[in-house]
């Protein structure tokens, strides 16, 4: 078994994500398989004080990451920011103060009656399906999805909870696959009902692709007739919206419960919002401190959080249709297309026809445009849109792009 | 049952731990019970940047918490001046940068091969002892301990993990009692060999009081017999250290692995250190993140903790050397006696003869130091040691007390 698994490294430092397909030997020890899958995560686009690389220059236009890259200098200051306008109060075990005026605000903002905040995406998706399945053992969801590729099978071994996995290697399942799910959990010998189901949109794994708002119609109206909770991962349910044209609040209001990422793209350094009703939310700080995550003092994160939510909306429509107007001009350069994705988000494919992918980034970043270098994770280099996009006239990008393929 | 409980609801605003005993009713709905357990953890000294109270005094001596009480501001600053002296480094969920570089000192610090940042204390010591246990079901441990009574039973609900608790009410159990408990354990029809040993020490629970140093010697050289894995919650230990005398790295070597905390006296906003051998500690970055715990941008914390670290052993020492002049002195005023527990750690108490206990409270804020409220955690006020003490001399705070006592 051992001998059939790829593992992807990375090679070119900071800027990375991953890169080439390592096969594991079957003479590798579990200790260097485990160090290798440690450096497996994209990393968010924050940036190192002593190494500063391209990204960490306020200047320049990252295709990469949902928010604008972060140092700690740009950290700091905006910490400075808020202590000055007297929006920092501390809260206690992550209850009151700044942390609960996030909750405040973010429920509202998704249309739900409550919401915690959760040190991470991992803790506030495990503890949202645990909650809605409570005897229950199983949860529904896509194969691709972060919960049951990239959560540790938390699910199974910290709830005892059996993750069904539909859909493999496709960024959404139908609402027939969810009804033959269905079917197949109260046919057994034991009658073994559906405690939830999640939907991941837009998918990580699968560049960003979402489901499909008339699919999410479907599976959700199935999941209401059989009433079975239906809870959305949208860690990145900002980019969805924007790039859908449809309001966080439509996508929310078809889901019992929503996750939503407060450091992606908000400029924390950590934490996610759980939302739903008052009944759901209340009493899942106990779950939280269950897990550990009862952070003592969680107010810097929620205050820089609640601040990168001011205006966030706006911005990042107007980069989306920025970026829209950009990828049409870059078609007309010979040698490259942005291809949309029929359901996609903020993530486009780059394709390059003659042109050498790693001298192209190389050039760009010579221009102050940094693009992920080609790794392993997707077929295609891709370009993610953020609201770094707008640092820079589409004309300069153009001629960057330009010139930069020329040299490629 | 529920008619039987106790609940501890706070009174008097921010720098109140817990108040007086309310039973709960059997009208009471679960709700109302679980929103008054929310309130019942007692406060980090940590104050609101909104509402400033005695211990956001800079010059306040503050006989409560176990480190100088911080605020936004104070807290701010210090990150300041970690961003001008180059100190702070990103990692990527909690792997890399500040957060590596925590890791590395603190397993050194406590004699350790390796090292794990964790987000709380709640996630060490359960990723731990899940870690020792493998696929045994018991782990032995105080019933006055944190893990028992105030991580929501985490062992068994998330680790399938039976916890046993020993010396009931009291603060330490002793190797007679933790042999008995492994004979049970083989001698049932299923053997069921306990998988780990966890002692608190202090334990909160009991005002910081310890396992005296035979004992523990005692207790772990029977687990070492009997090769099961021990395991040291040692949040506190550095308070330990102070009383007894006694080196950390005295107290580390008789544990297979050790928790400390690293924003209880540190100053950081959360975390804390799990250390003990490199294969045990290697890996537990999986289980961090299947637990949640993989914050994404943790070198904030860690750097404030790594700062904190600095010169902390030597300054508590003379902090808690002060405090033994100085409470041999207060017990030369009628009325007032500081009572030093035989086996305590930092936290002594305050019995009064003919004082009014509000009263002296009261006074002694309007002098600038900071009791804690008399509370239901404790038959007596308590005064808990820390190096506020070193901002104000002896003599000043001796007549403070002399005023006070004579007004209350």
């Amino acid at each position: 078994m051992r001998g059939n698994w790829k593992i992807c490294l990375s090679r070119r430092g900071q800027i990375l994500t991953t890169d080439s397909l390592i096969p594991v030997r079957p003479s590798d020890s579990w200790a260097m398989i485990r160090s290798r899958t440690l450096r497996l995560t994209p990393s968010p686009t924050m940036t190192n004080q002593a190494n500063p690389n391209p990204r960490s220059d306020p200047n320049a236009v990252v295709f990469a990451g949902d928010g604008e890259p972060h140092t700690p200098e740009s950290t700091i200051a905006r910490l400075n920011t808020l202590l000055e306008e007297g929006k920092l109060s501390p809260d206690n075990y992550s209850d009151g103060g700044t942390v609960t005026e996030l909750e405040t605000r973010m429920a509202e903002e998704l249309g739900k009656e409550a919401a915690i905040w959760m040190p991470t995406g991992t803790m506030a998706n495990i503890i949202g399906l645990r909650e809605h399945c409570g005897t229950n053992a199983r949860v529904v969801l896509q194969e691709q999805s972060h919960i049951y590729q990239d959560e540790g099978d938390a699910l199974s071994r910290l709830c005892s909870i059996n993750a069904v996995p539909l859909a493999p290697n496709r960024p959404y399942f139908t609402d027939d696959e969810l009804k033959e799910t269905f079917r197949l959990s109260t046919t057994g010998r034991v009658l073994n009902p559906v405690g939830a189901v999640s939907i991941e949109s837009p998918v990580r794994r699968q560049a960003g692709q979402i489901t499909p708002w008339d699919e999410m119609i479907a599976v959700t109206d199935l999941c209401h007739e059989e009433e079975i909770p239906v809870h959305l991962d949208g860690a990145r349910l900002y980019m969805m919206s924007a790039a859908t044209r449809i309001p966080v609040k439509q996508y929310t209001a078809l889901f019992d419960s929503v996750y939503v990422s407060s450091y992606k793209y908000f400029g924390a350094p950590f934490g996610g919002i759980l939302a739903g009703t008052s009944d759901f939310i209340e009493g899942l700080f106990n779950d939280r401190r269950m897990f550990g995550g009862g952070i003592p003092f969680g107010y810097l994160a929620a205050g820089l959080s609640l601040a990168g939510f001011e205006g966030f909306v706006e911005k990042f429509a107007e980069s989306f249709a920025k970026a829209e107007e950009l990828f049409e001009s870059l078609n007309e350069i010979n040698g490259i297309q942005v291809r949309k994705f029929e359901h996609g988000s903020n993530i486009f494919e780059l394709i390059l026809d003659g042109v050498d992918a790693d001298g192209l980034v190389k050039n760009l970043i010579g221009d102050g445009i940094v693009l992920n270098w080609p790794n392993a994770e997707w077929p295609v280099p891709l370009l993610h849109v953020n609201s770094s996009i707008l640092r820079r006239t589409n004309e300069e990008i153009v001629a960057a792009f330009a010139e930069s393929v020329g040299r490629s």
